[in-house]
């Protein structure tokens, strides 16, 4: 017998549901009745317009399939389109100008070791071995195009990071966007994921969603009920701006810390995926950026400069003129490191001179202008009148750049461990400063998938047939902690294998 | 219309049932039906046979209300009876015969600072200022007896550990089955649980149970549906002997690890909560031990040389006979500690003196004894001798131990910060040593639950409505890392509060 079916009930619901009543039961039950009738029918339906889904997009099309992309914000790409646009690779012409020896082994090693090896060893390796296919099938299949130079980013050993000359992430989104087109594919904004509906064999089916929704009106939008013969895909993102839920992994999370995210990263499809049984694994793991700007509103742009300047070639101190973290260790040392100082009543100041700024002024032309113009960075003509301003021992602030200046000299940073080869030492001015606040920023944690992105059930552990999954919204890639430009490589790279299996094996 | 009920599949399942048909849909349903007639009832349910389950069961009885305790293992107590018995306690005769200084305040400090602030800081409050009375109830009301002395356990600022004569959590376990045995209650072994029954209306409503099963063997003993009035209540311990689970979480923790834990403290349970809606929190958060010895299977018992003897008034050194970490620094910090030596080909030895083991001797009578008489610690005349079994350099070893030697004079540890008061150095011998190696412990994260224990919805984030836990079984309280004796206390504590709330809220 184990478990029996309860007449009784089942004759209830019927009356009930010829009554056309809806019973209370339909909003907690963990499987959802499938409706009797699709308003729709497609292929494979994904959930997100950023990298991951986008990509997924591409890889589910061509093979053939018919494929609907749904966005429930106004417009598409979500965190991406708002993002650096600063992607990991390895083997790049941009390394080769500058004779960076890498490789993917080095890539999975570092991406081990930040990741304080909780990440999945067969996801990090697929993501690092795709790590130079994925740039060759972005710049010649996609169209995207990228600045000539290579960055260096937290945590990484050696520079890999290439920018789109757009300088954001809307250098990728708009050509996969383009190229989604040109195959039919438009994602549908304003369309809100209500319910999955996983059927009585456990397979996912398709859809309920809002046509019309409007971001935080509940209940807005019509619904419509969409079938997907192949798979559901969910490329949903993360949840960094979703307070309540945020806290509840991470009590420290409170509304205290601003977000880099766009408003919409929010939890609705990380209940719901949970609520038809999907299994989430390491979501406490939430991770702040050191370096944003405070005086900015959500990821702002100024942060290349605590990035890319102060923390490439120039200085972190604190307002004792101590420098108190490595500036280009991965972003929860450096994020922890901010958040203890500031426990002090202390502020975390990125600090470095006009030469400094060369590497990124390369990348981002005219950054500096801007950010000085919009009051976001300041400018000292000595570093008396820069530590006057941020009322910090000017000495010490000395003495903190003239022994980090050694360290350039000689190539090694006893201090703190930081990457100091081939720096110029900070001897003239002009000076620029800008404080830093850590921000909630990516969600490392998520669904529990296959490599191939199948969303593994939490009773059986195996995979939910029709249920595929991508990017921000799974995990284990990236562990405890994700480097700086590893989400792009991540969702890119997942996302369009997802999508490709998705619509081969369903 | 949002979500439909489709008549079509209610008219078939209706007419599969009237037929005696049970769908393969059962198995992964995330809602049961209920059964139509149920074999038993009662008011309250509680699953596991713990601390967390026992202390419920006394709750829960003590409001008048019928209890049934089930245990899937065929004798009582889990992982809980082989605990070692040492439980954090503050404000009792033996910190006060000491002149410790301690409060709830101190104790919650602690516990969110080790806990990396990932705890839940109203169930650390909670627990904290139940540290004294819940001391007090065990053995005014449940007749436990403990030592007159306390111990210093890791992570902890000062000594909290009282320790049961009977030196095990058997000391707890047996007077909290006695006490029950009293009023009726006595705990139903091989009892496992195949279903958590949720209604149409989310609530739950009982457990399919299977009678006479033997652990291991699926599919054995018989099915009984058991209705609970009131609520069911989960104490079913951690996952830390279940290797698929434990790795899917935290793909470092493979066959490899060996566990202190009893077999039976496998994921079952997780899975079949998590199917049904339960919210599960911070589960890759697990915790090893650093101190277990690798001669012993499962717990042993010797790894209170390498706490209580060596870590409180001894040393930990590596084969190169150094120092490597704070010898009573949190479980996760030594046990990391001891894999970064054993990453080099090293390994970690505690060793002490005969002065050193008096402190345990007054605990623990006879112990050394034993340990040497069972091969599981070795006995040594001098330093050189030691060193030559251990083949590591003797002036090494005899350097590091003069300088900790130093430290216990300064009453300062600058190299690693250990609390290193009122010890004395150690000068003469006989000398001890003993092999550590970590072992996966205990499960940190697990169901979020309110400050009584109500289980939340993955949905909703709202209580499931008859739906408690506590103990392992859940999250929240220890946050990152558990420090040692405080699994008893959270799992008495927060196991009396809910199993309350259970039977007077339901």
């Amino acid at each position: 017998m184990t478990v029996q079916l309860s007449r009784r009930n089942i004759l209830k619901s019927t009356a009930l549901a010829a009554a056309g009543f809806i019973p209370a039961a339909a909003a907690i039950a963990q499987t959802t009745k499938i409706p009797s009738q699709w308003d729709e029918t497609t292929d494979i339906i994904i959930v997100g317009s950023g990298f991951a889904g986008l990509s997924a997009a591409v890889g589910a099309s061509n093979t053939g399939a018919k494929v609907i992309v749904l966005e429930k914000m106004p417009t598409i790409g979500g965190n991406s389109v708002i993002n650096a646009g600063d992607m990991c690779a390895v083997g790049t012409p941009q390394q080769a100008a500058k004779n960076v020896k890498d490789s993917p082994e080095l890539l999975a090693q570092d991406m081990l070791r930040n990741g304080l090896f909780l990440n999945d060893p067969k996801k990090v390796k697929f993501v690092a071995e795709h790590a130079n296919d994925n740039y060759k099938w972005l710049v010649d299949e996609i169209g995207v195009e990228f600045m000539p130079v290579v960055g260096f980013t937290g945590g990484h050993s050696v520079p890999r990071a290439v920018t789109t000359t757009a300088g954001s992430g809307s250098g990728i989104i708009m050509p996969l966007a383009a190229y989604l087109k040109k195959k039919g594919i438009e994602p549908r904004t304003r369309n809100y994921v209500e319910r999955i509906y996983r059927d009585d064999n456990g397979r996912v089916v398709g859809l309920c969603v809002r046509e019309g929704y409007r971001f935080g009106k509940e209940g807005s939008g019509r619904p419509k009920n969409i079938q997907a013969t192949k798979a559901v895909l969910l490329a949903h993102g993360g949840f960094g701006a979703d307070v309540k839920y945020r806290s509840l992994l991470d009590p420290k999370l409170t509304e205290i810390f601003k977000t880099t995210n766009q408003p919409g990263a929010t939890s609705e499809m990380w209940k719901e995926a949970a609520r038809i049984g999907g299994m989430m694994i390491q979501s406490d793991w939430i991770q702040c950026t050191p370096w944003n700007n405070p005086l900015e509103k959500g990821m702002g742009y100024t942060w290349n400069f605590g990035q890319y300047v102060a923390g490439e070639a120039g200085i972190w101190v604190n307002t004792e003129g101590k420098r108190f973290v490595n500036e280009n260790a991965n972003r929860k040392v450096r994020a922890d490191a901010i958040l203890v100082e500031q426990g002090k009543g202390l502020k975390a100041v990125a600090v470095a001179n006009k030469a400094a700024t060369a590497s990124l002024e390369g990348r981002r032309p005219g950054f500096m202008d801007k950010a000085l113009k919009d009051n976001l960075i300041k400018q000292y003509d000595s570093l008396d009148a820069l530590a006057a301003d941020w009322k910090m021992p000017a000495d010490t602030l000395k003495a903190s750049i003239a022994q980090l200046n050694g360290y350039f000299k000689d190539g090694k940073d006893p201090q703190f461990g930081r990457i100091v080869k081939d720096l110029k030492p900070m001897e003239e001015g002009p000076w620029y400063a800008m404080e830093m606040s850590p921000k909630v920023h990516h969600c490392m944690g998520g669904l529990a998938t296959t490599i191939d992105g199948k969303v593994l059930d939490v009773s059986t552990l195996e995979p939910i047939p029709g249920l595929y999954a991508a990017g921000e919204a799974t995990g284990g890639t990236h562990g405890a902690v994700r480097m700086g430009t590893n989400a792009i490589l991540d969702c890119l790279v997942m996302g369009r294998a997802a999508g490709t299996a998705a619509a081969t094996q369903g």
